[in-house]
């Protein structure tokens, strides 16, 4: 999977390598973020489609957020340009089984798993071609499948669903919007991944459901941490990894190691959009651009569109930032982030508190955890004036709870017994080593619907109660008529006297 | 908690020692395995039992399994016996909190968390009523409360109750059984643990529940490990530290090397019914010794009672043998056990294949877990002949299967990030720094049982969907009897006209 999702994916590979493993990454020509290197062995294969195209199906997909349409209008028009970018996601796949070099390059090179993140279902498809084992290297998945295929019990009282961005304490109403939403995932998840199912079959040449493509998995490497995720039931072939993308830390350049010495004692503000977003309509950055001129802090922003006329002193604008070295500097004061769950770790890894400014995906959700504890402002990108997000930054970084709050998250998310790059890469050596980790999958795989439910039991206990009493009632009745009828019969006679 | 309970509870302690914390071990002065020594600090209060008494009620709780009573009076034997045993150890809780100098030397120590094995509730009652965090270290619950405390979800239709002995692949009828297991288990343990909790609430003055107190817990230390146990959901804050006891490997001592080098070609076979139970009837005794007669292993067989007069030249009685040292020599064929979990967890380690005569217990699920991984034979001891016991050590001797898949339990065991003694040490450490794991517990505990399994939520949208289907229906009804009433009205004249 390109994009942001390949970036903490990249430092296992690398760490693999490391190890003495041999690792080859399969990239469509067209995509983010990936590219060839020396680091590792790089397979390419042709799509049928250009990195312009697949970029210009991502900014309809970011202007969808940004358009101020009323619902259901605005939701018709995110989820038709998702479908739109997903359906070329998709087409990868076909591109890759059509390319007969690659597959064949595949077939003999004996590998011993595929680490892979499944949110478009090739690397399922592929793991279940060539029989290997799989690890899913995985933030999230519409409709939760990433608890569904595994069997993991998702109570819907506190666990809210995938972009609700409910906290795990609900109101009623809440809750009733919840279980919504559950009903309505369980025919839009399916639509949705109509054509990536139908084709894994084709290739498979069997029937397969997008619950049975994504149970494959030997093991799920969840880039989650319970300082930030809520609380809830998990399985045991989920390996918790959150914060894995704050292993890698440098010293700063020279040129932003003179940035932050000359902030002086206010110290600076980093401010990204994520590497997926670099810029934005002109009207919010002025807005934006008008907030920041309001603080003492110098603030770091990267932005690769044009600057805002109105750009204050204090602001530099940049084209790339070293995000996590930079929030590890003492003198960082906030984070303006998107929202996207490696930037929220990276400001949990350095206790740097958050100004929030979610666009699309898991950013909704992310920002209302870190809202929720106390270690954040989440500011609605459609809304917000520059006096709020002026308002916002003032608060996280004069208001010490704040500092404390993120203080404690990073505290505890810090204090394990093992980093998660190194438990990821185990689990990883686990699955080659073992050839999978059958062991670890639950016996619910094989139980229907009905039967994981126990509805049939509960049906049998009910019938056996219900005729249990229906054959009490009977035999009462029974020996009552017998009763009434004996007495009848003693007082006949008695009345046929009188008569 | 004394007895078989502490054997791996006393690494963890040993470990802290060595890590530089101060830890003391609160014994009562009559207890089983729990005794003064340099290695930590012993606080011992009076009880008002005799060691004699205690472990007079543990040979009648061990006779109860072995008289062959019909069903239910043995079942109801046991019961009994094991309330006995039980009702002797919530006694030392009141024993402790009477004597006031043992709470007052709790009181100025300034704790930082309580660790305990929480069966008998004390431990809990003493770290609530100190207000400590607490870290609960945890084989196994009547009631599967290790599960239901912490809100863990245990589907009826793939995980067995606790005591039930069905693997996770039931049939309808074991479904059935297991539904109404857990409908029994609704009463049977708050009956079970009645005056354990009253006296709780009355220390800590104000109406504690068996939940309240056990789901205070901030870190439940499981001595679990899914080779063994069978893969179910878990939470956060349990932490998995199965196979913790093989920790502790030495080379054994001149005799013991003696016996098993004197042991030639055929190897030994080590028998051990555990660290509680050291004798059983004679009669047992003789048809056991005739089957160790049978094969060509030299039996190390612990034993404390009278030697059975057909004790044949192969086996040796020993007064104690180095269980997990004995298991790990190359010699080892087999490993004759009762089905405790520190044995099967040692038998696992070492790779040595296992005859299993559970007593008591979790021990009949234990070789039940085992006998399911094709890992060894179960015998039920009330019924097996010394035929049983040759064939079934013969069974695990020659037959590969066994070696095959105790081996590869054996590797997937092994194979883990950390070992379980520094997991468990990390945790508790962690509880200590941070004054629990508050991070860790569930937005469920806030939730009462209708909210919970979402009924409310549930009879809700059912209700709004009756209302607008009778909504509906009353419109339509009402359109109909106006369309009719107008045709009716037409249709009158008609008629009137045809008359």
């Amino acid at each position: 999977m390109a994009g942001s999702h390949w970036l903490s994916m990249q430092q296992v590979v690398e760490k693999l390598i490391e190890r003495g493993h041999e690792v080859v990454v399969v990239i469509p020509e067209a995509s983010w973020h990936m590219r060839t290197t020396d680091a590792y062995v790089v397979k390419t294969y042709p799509v049928s489609y250009t990195l312009e195209e697949l970029d210009n199906a991502f900014h309809e997909y970011v202007a969808a957020h940004l358009k101020d349409l009323p619902f259901p209008l605005n939701t018709l028009a995110i989820y038709n340009s998702l479908t739109h970018i997903f359906r070329k996601l998709f087409v990868q796949c076909k591109d890759l089984f059509s390319s007969k070099e690659t597959l064949q390059y595949l077939n003999q090179s004996g590998f011993d798993a595929v680490l892979t993140d499944p949110i478009v279902l090739c690397g399922a498809t592929v793991a279940n071609y060539f029989s290997l084992p799989s690890v899913f290297f995985v933030r999230g998945f519409p409709c939760s499948l990433e608890y569904k295929a595994p069997q993991c019990p998702s109570p819907l009282s506190y666990i809210p669903r995938t972009f609700i961005s409910y906290s795990d304490r609900m109101t009623f109403f809440q809750r009733v919007e919840n279980a919504l939403l559950a009903l309505l995932e369980l025919v839009y998840c399916n639509g949705f991944y109509k054509d990536a199912v139908e084709f894994s079959s084709e290739v498979l040449q069997r029937d397969v459901s997008l619950l049975d493509l994504l149970s494959s998995a030997s093991l799920w490497l969840l880039r989650f941490d319970f300082v930030f995720e809520y609380v809830r039931p998990v399985m045991p072939n989920m390996v918790f990894i959150g914060g894995i993308n704050c292993a890698r830390r440098k010293p700063l350049s020279k040129e932003f190691e003179a940035i932050v010495n000359a902030s002086g004692e206010h110290g600076i503000i980093v401010f990204s959009l994520g590497s997926m977003v670099s810029e934005i309509p002109m009207k919010k950055a002025k807005e934006i651009a008008e907030a920041l001129g309001s603080v003492p802090q110098t603030v770091l922003w990267r932005y690769t569109g044009e600057a805002p006329p109105n750009l204050p002193k204090n602001v530099k604008l940049v084209k790339w930032l070293p995000q996590n070295d930079l929030l590890a500097h003492p003198k960082t004061r906030a984070f303006i982030t998107h929202g996207g769950s490696h930037g929220v770790y990276e400001g949990i890894c350095n206790a740097v508190p958050m100004v929030l400014m979610p666009l699309f995906g898991d950013q909704m959700d992310n920002a209302k955890r870190v809202e929720s504890r106390g270690a954040g402002v989440t500011l609605n990108i459609l809304e917000m004036t520059s006096k709020d997000i002026s308002a916002a930054l003032k608060a996280v970084i004069n208001d010490k709870k704040y500092k404390e709050n993120i203080k404690r998250l990073s505290d505890l998310h810090l204090d394990r017994p093992i980093h998660p790059l190194d438990l990821a890469v185990h689990w990883v050596e686990f699955v080659m080593r073992h050839k999978g980790a059958p062991h670890l999958r639950p016996a619910a795989h094989d139980l229907n619907w009905i039967q994981y439910h126990s509805l049939d039991v509960i049906a049998f206990l009910l019938a056996v109660v219900l005729l249990s009493l229906f054959i009490s009632v009977k035999c009462c009745l029974f020996c009552c008529r017998r009763c009434c009828f004996k007495k009848g019969r003693t007082r006949k006679p008695t009345k046929s006297k009188s008569h």
